[in-house]
């Protein structure tokens, strides 16, 4: 089949945080878009939206939104990806899911295309797209792993609101607000909407990301650790995370620590591979006060990596702070990037 | 010679928020005090402050400040404990020191009583109160040193502002409400009052504390690294830090990495180690989402743990999320522990 120039496109979850930013990449960097069409659910139906000349009308989500569809970009959660994307690849389309629905099948790829373009090629019909703490670390681990192997990574993240959607962007500011005028703060979505208790965010870190597992570790920590080993098509990596919630709107930091195979590598090593590496950007300069924050790697694609030391003890041991704008790499852009090298590769077709 | 029943205290910084924090507990406490003497800059002098039924007028420190003086607890920064902590020494006191001036002399016993009370026998004028990001850590890492041995400790930090003083709580509060206005945000205190560059702290984190060093690392990661040696009697072990200051008031967190040196060790085992150590209280209870932050540690004396996971490679390696307030523990409660330590043990004579 000759390849389209043009592709009919449907965003799931258009209202979301996620969807939104999509939105935004597909008409910046100039999608080649036949028909795009917005989704959600029914509550958030009819609302309408910009896109290039064009206003749009969100319609509901239904398996017969997907007739015609090349590309569907689904971040409405993962009741709704389970539900529809399955309608979706019935009806032709590739789906590249947000959500964490199909991360963990063997026959799903994960992807971040800086790391694993190659296994979008084994698709059929999802691919999914990583959590976004995972992302911006194998975006920033990938290069180092190539020149010198990497045996260990031990990470505390340092993670945005947004991540939990843009009710918690609002919780925060009311928060906020109600604390600064010595108000009762009142708590009712995060650490986890689903879950039975709540705190309070604002002025304030919580421990505890997503569910908690038998094994003590959160949904999110298990998140990083098994997503980065397939990710990364290393299996025997040992990985451990220890995922915090923070009172800030935008963009996850990762405090890394990760040791290397390779004997006499030095920090100049490192930041030399960094350097060059895609989709990555080095600010490391303690003399001018010069590494990456939440808020200066906000709206921002690339991943950004700063504050590379040598372990004071361990020979092959190295420490990084990595930031990344959860939203865009971690999300949205991470989405665009997979839907970019399913068509520059002419890899949409199973 | 024979004990007092009530001594002449000094305090050093008496307006500072370590110092107003020391008042309060000396009058908690019932301390056995004479007479109190509150000592400030010139700046600050001339104030008044209540303590028990009595207003006491802050006074400028100098020399003679210490004349009869039995005990001086100085938390007016490092400069000024330079000064004038050997000429209170030189006047008879025994000075406890918040700053880090004297921390790593070899002379100076560096002290968190549930960890190395006895250090305090060998003083000679001088004690000094560890970094407070380092002392919280150490009290939650005794009990499982002493039972289980410890080979290394990797720690990244969430800490709070108030660590730099009350201004840097007015900046954070200033910041946070001309960013929820929509205004610019202004910083001129943070990361470090006295380095080139500030940045905001609302609703960001800023991976520097205190000034970087030749080798990468901050000054408080070397506090860190340094002074946990020094408490534990451990110039072997293993230490790496990474802190970071966050945008709230009070308590630090830490996300601790630990290896202990004995096979076959349990989850439960830290647990009931941690249940029963002085001056520690576990808080750990994933099915109840049981763990402290910041907000629920605050105004607290104890040190909270937390998420205490085994690290799902290394057979010998736990995680564990430690939280306390840095002015009471971390600062005020710990000097004025030093004190009552020693009274009790007759260990003011030199």
């Amino acid at each position: 089949m000759p390849q389209k120039t043009a592709y009919d496109v449907a965003v799931v979850g258009a209202t979301g945080a996620v969807g939104q930013k999509i939105i935004q990449l597909l008409e910046e960097k100039d999608f080649p878009i036949n028909e795009l069409k917005l989704l959600s659910s029914k509550r958030s139906a009819g609302s309408k939206q910009r896109f290039k000349e064009k206003e749009l009308t969100v319609e509901e989500a239904t398996p017969e939104s997907f007739s015609g569809v090349d590309i569907a970009l689904f971040s409405a959660g993962g009741s709704v990806s389970k539900a529809l994307a399955p309608e979706a690849v019935k009806r032709g389309a590739v789906v590249v899911d947000n959500t964490s629905a199909f991360r963990m099948d063997e026959n799903v790829p994960l992807v971040v295309p800086e790391v694993n373009k190659a296994d979008l090629q084994n698709h059929e019909g999802i691919i999914a797209n990583p959590n976004c703490s995972t992302i911006q670390m194998v975006a920033a681990l990938k290069p180092l792993k190539d020149a010198f192997g990497l045996e260990r990574v031990i990470v505390s993240t340092y993670q945005a609101v947004s991540g939990a959607g843009n009710q918690a962007n609002m919780e925060l500011e009311q928060q906020s607000k109600d604390y600064l005028d010595n108000k009762e703060m009142e708590a009712s979505l995060l650490p986890v909407k689903g879950d039975k208790k709540h705190f309070p965010i604002a002025f304030n870190a919580l421990p505890q990301i997503d569910v908690f597992q038998d094994n003590g570790y959160t949904f999110e920590e298990m998140k990083m650790i098994n997503e980065t080993k397939k990710i990364m098509h290393a299996p025997e990596l040992s990985v451990a995370a220890t995922c915090v919630r923070l009172p800030f709107f935008t963009s996850h930091a990762e405090s890394v620590y990760i040791e290397v195979n390779k004997e006499g590598v030095t920090v100049a090593d490192l930041w030399n591979e960094l350097k060059h590496a895609e989709g990555v950007i080095l600010e490391d300069d303690p003399s001018a006060q010069l590494y990456p924050t939440p808020l200066s790697a906000s709206n921002k694609e690339a991943v950004f990596v700063g504050r590379v030391r040598k372990d004071p003890d361990k020979e092959n041991g190295f420490h990084l702070w990595v930031v990344s704008d959860n939203l865009m790499k971690g999300a949205a852009w991470n989405t665009v990037q997979i839907a970019q090298s399913l068509i520059e590769n002419n890899w949409l077709q199973r």
